[in-house]
């Protein structure tokens, strides 16, 4: 898309600390980052959502995955790492090109998702349970 | 593993809200959810983080994603979802066997990632970028 930042990325239009490059996908360090090595990892092909993503598509991001994970790890000296992918500006997705973030992890640092778990209340799962398997088809 | 919590779940040694099984892969609700119809996709095979997997294993775990994000979405109405793996505790990892979440957005929900960005100082993006292309070799 023409006026979307991170095509503009992979075109070589707008400069980036490319980590990584295939025919698929395109890895760079975020400029905002959450932690030092905090890198996003997107396909070339514009998309929003994962949802609007075929499962080869997917899997053609996902496998470079283990591999970048790894080096940001270690070159953030990382003791743990977050895989995040926010689908929508309500999930926090800020720029609307599909990302990964790959966030290295330190104790005390102040990150991670906020965790405010909640119980169904009786009745509500078997519902949920069922509305979902419906959905599947 | 015989004392894994997941493994005893895959193995229906323990009852689960199960939304979704193949050779690879199985997805049931999370008991705790942050949200309604908050779903865990795991691999039937133990491994604790993404960094221990293939690039094969992990894009047989990621091509379920778009199908039941699209479901998990469509049975808990949300607006957004994230998509979050959490390698070791110290990232947010409760239970030692990997699992992906879906977890549905709504607006004002108070959930979601801490976001508090930072800025690299005069130099320093540079650093942490050798050092990932060493590592990534």
């Amino acid at each position: 898309m023409s006026d979307c930042i991170f095509c503009k990325i992979v075109a070589g239009e707008i400069p980036s600390a490319k980590v990584y490059e295939d025919e698929h996908c395109y890895a760079f360090l975020d400029i905002g980052p959450l932690s030092w090595g905090h890198t996003l990892v997107i396909p070339k092909k514009h998309v929003e959502r994962i949802t609007e993503m075929s499962a080869d598509e997917v899997a053609r991001l996902m496998t470079v995955i283990p591999k970048l994970a790894k080096a940001v790890i270690e070159a953030s000296d990382a003791e743990g790492l977050n895989v995040l992918q926010n689908n929508g500006p309500v999930a926090g997705q800020a720029v609307p090109h599909l990302h990964v973030h790959l966030i290295p992890r330190h104790a005390g640092d102040d990150l991670g998702y906020r965790w405010n778990a909640k119980q169904y209340p009786e009745g509500m799962m078997d519902e949920v349970h069922r509305k979902l398997l419906d959905a599947i088809g």
